[in-house]
């Protein structure tokens, strides 16, 4: 396994000496090409994504299109340029001291190593989202492959090689044992990871006993509280709730796990009406269907007479051998609060807990004690309501919605998919969007550098048309 | 000691509930009455710190200087607003799946960690570089004081605190045992940290073992090679480089420890002159020294006949008691290779090895071998010389500077004080200049959120006239 690993992880960095060289906007065209691919190959794709994950052609289907219009986003990315953070500062021989002429933008880190997730067979996978805004900064990648669906996988690689001006810069590995070594590969300069908290801790302790500890952007879990209050319309939210919990089997990180209404306000029966009317389905892997009924007991167990915890709704079982059934727990502020931190642990799947409060201004002290989020949630007819705790949710979670649901995580320019741990390791970054390039591009300054040995975003005039900073200005 | 650490951790964040909320235009104020305060208190500060440091008043003024010349760029950096990065992405109804509005920024993300640096006890100590970046984000501090200046670091905190709003924003503690507990607190939100290897490694270990690991900026440590190739001038790189070698008697992390020139040019005769002509000093803490000493030790052993390895030439010992003297090795390429990466480790302290290369085209195999550092210089008259270098030098050092020497970091907008580890633990950021303030924020994106509940500088028409990229566009 480790010489596998080692040859895909030596092929990418040979390949990415030429890829790290490639005018962005050449890299652009390439990363169009791979769209086309994508969408041209969507007919064998998810038939074979359908037999793995169960997941269906409408999803699937749709999910392709979303993974190749990630590949369109990050092309007008490079177009734009401002992904170098360009920034240029003039010589002052007058300042005290004398100050340097100093010039900073910047590159690609060299190979990526990304951990793909279950749950996205295509947007979170081969080609999915870390593994385009890594190609888009012009590093070679090695995904390992999961285990849930090995297949699609080599399918997907062998469409997206093919677009690449070298096969190599996308290399695969597949099974657990693969990830050890490709985390401690001294080629590898930073692991993309999404999955389970215990899985990122592994990975971080690997990290940890290189001689040369590199970036992990991990994304380990979200419970996603949404906060429903008093003036909210009760049929409009148990009706957007029940159809957010179960899509997808209940199984995106960003899946609304933690729901606040006011007791007594109808939320709570009306919500248990939607839940009792949904169905469940096929987990995508026994694994995470254990997972799943796991955690739904460990709930169950903590309700009963006198506990403030209650079973509030089941829905039905779905089609399909081993489907499980949507599960919503009640339970009141106090006991909620008692039971924390252990009844805000996810439960990945379409489950989730009614927190009853009989007094909004109660919630912000329960929320402060919440984990970090990938997104938390308002629903309210009045903004004015929920002013008083919008500082909290801005610590808690990366995105704040409005009357709308957590599922669904538009691909553009302003999206962040993150927050505090454990929705990400690095709370700075996004896995989502345009910044998530970030991730993979390391600055350097250049002090007093010939001009002739600038990189071209750097130069004076300017003639790629990137934005810069100059002298501390921006310049559009 | 854990029970000063939680008072010094919630004192500060009680009182960061304000500061965050405070708009940055008053936070510039504030920051620019923190310089002020720092310049007017100089006469007091210096002799402080020179009794525990050595450093002599010239340093030290000009250090106190350049920390007050910190808070104003961040003033400057706040009244910008570039830096909460503001992205509209208003809603397209068209697309599909339906994009909702999104709009993100960056906000402070709580408690700073800051353990200071023993070697600047004004610029990257108590007011130094993490502390004023952290408050000009938003962020209040909580500093561990270095054992070599515990004095400098009260004078200076007392000086800091008055012209604070509230003076709990700067906590200040002492003491090898007041780490653990600062980094463990649980209202802490990140650690900065500017010191060795393994003090980083232990802090990065403590972090791991939180419920909720938090992001780890650490410095530690660099050795700042310098490329001399054949159509520089032999004399005018001796006298620079033994300059550069001495200046603070060597104790700057962009002291330059490695410097390869070409064999048989008058290089190494020039440079063994110019380092036998220069004189020691005390160094800042006995500690520090032998360290030193216990480094030139180790390479003195590796030198003698048949070895490659040879001593090259001694300063004077200059004044004081306890006082060191720069020592520089001199090493063929091949015996330099084969020592790797022993012969690469920092000896911190005026000590460098001078490399003798016979064809240059044999540097980058070695070059790609070296640890990560701050910085990589290049010396030559004419830059096509170095072409073949410059993408082996863009991997190795976050900043690469021509014909000058590393020590001297410019504060100013284009800075970036980094590198692969060790030189930082978080390669895409800084820890000197305008972009170090991103260590200490966090995006948010909001999503359909109502106008009124906008931070200001998110809201259409751009009442604070902050840098926007809207609908894909950067707007000035």
């Amino acid at each position: 396994m480790a010489q596998t690993v080692n040859a895909a992880v030596e092929r990418a960095a040979a390949a990415g000496v030429a890829w790290r060289a490639t005018p962005a906007s050449e890299r652009a065209l390439v990363l169009e090409r791979v769209a086309d691919a994508l969408l041209e190959h969507a007919g064998e794709l998810w038939p074979a994504a359908d037999a793995e994950t169960h997941l269906g052609e409408v999803r699937l289907r749709g999910e392709i299109a979303r993974t190749a219009s990630q590949f369109r986003l990050f092309a007008g990315v490079l177009r734009d340029g401002g992904h170098v953070e360009a920034v240029i500062d003039h010589a002052d021989p007058r300042a005290t001291p004398p100050r340097p002429d100093v010039r900073r933008m910047n590159h690609p880190i060299g190979v990526v190593a990304v951990f793909s997730a279950s749950n996205f067979p295509f947007a979170f996978s081969v080609a999915g989202g870390d593994t385009v805004s890594a190609l888009a900064a012009g590093c070679p990648v090695v995904v390992k492959a999961h285990e849930g669906h090995p297949r699609t996988s080599d399918l997907t690689a062998a469409v997206v090689r093919q677009a690449l001006p070298d096969p190599d810069l996308l290399g695969l590995v597949h099974g657990f044992d693969a990830g050890a070594p490709l985390v401690r590969h001294p080629l590898v300069t930073a692991v993309g990871f999404t999955g389970s908290q215990a899985g990122g801790r592994a990975v971080q302790a690997l990290i940890n006993d290189r001689p040369d500890p590199i970036p992990f952007y991990g994304e380990l879990g979200s419970v996603n509280p949404v906060v429903v209050l008093p003036s909210a319309d009760p049929s409009a939210v148990a009706s957007g709730f029940a159809a957010s919990l179960t899509l997808g089997v209940g199984q995106f990180c960003t899946n609304p796990g933690l729901v606040f209404v006011p007791e007594g306000s109808g939320f709570e029966q009306a919500i248990g009406a939607a839940v009792a009317a949904t169905t469940g389905g096929v987990m995508l892997t026994a694994k995470i269907r254990d997972g799943y009924l796991h955690g739904v007991e460990r709930l169950a167990k903590r309700a009963g007479p006198g506990t403030g915890v209650a079973v509030l709704a089941s829905g039905g079982p779905g089609a399909g051998q081993d489907a499980v059934t949507p599960r919503v727990f009640a339970a009141d502020l106090e006991a909620f609060a008692d039971g924390l931190p252990e009844l805000a642990e996810e439960c990945f799947g379409p489950a989730a807990i009614i927190v009853k409060y009989q007094d909004s201004s109660d919630l912000p002290a329960v929320l402060r004690r919440l984990p970090g989020s990938l997104t938390a949630t308002v629903h309210a007819a009045d903004p004015e309501e929920a002013r008083g705790i919008v500082p909290v949710l801005q610590r808690l979670a990366g995105r704040l919605i409005w009357n709308g649901w957590p599922t669904g995580v538009a691909v553009c320019w302003a999206m962040h998919h993150g927050g505090p741990w454990p929705a990400s390791t690095t709370p700075a970054h996004t896995s989502v969007g345009a910044a998530s390039i970030r991730r993979w591009l390391a600055p350097v300054a250049y002090q007093d550098w010939p001009p002739g040995l600038l990189p071209c975003e750097l130069r004076d005039g300017n003639p790629l048309g990137v934005p810069q900073r100059v002298d501390g200005r921006p310049r559009a």
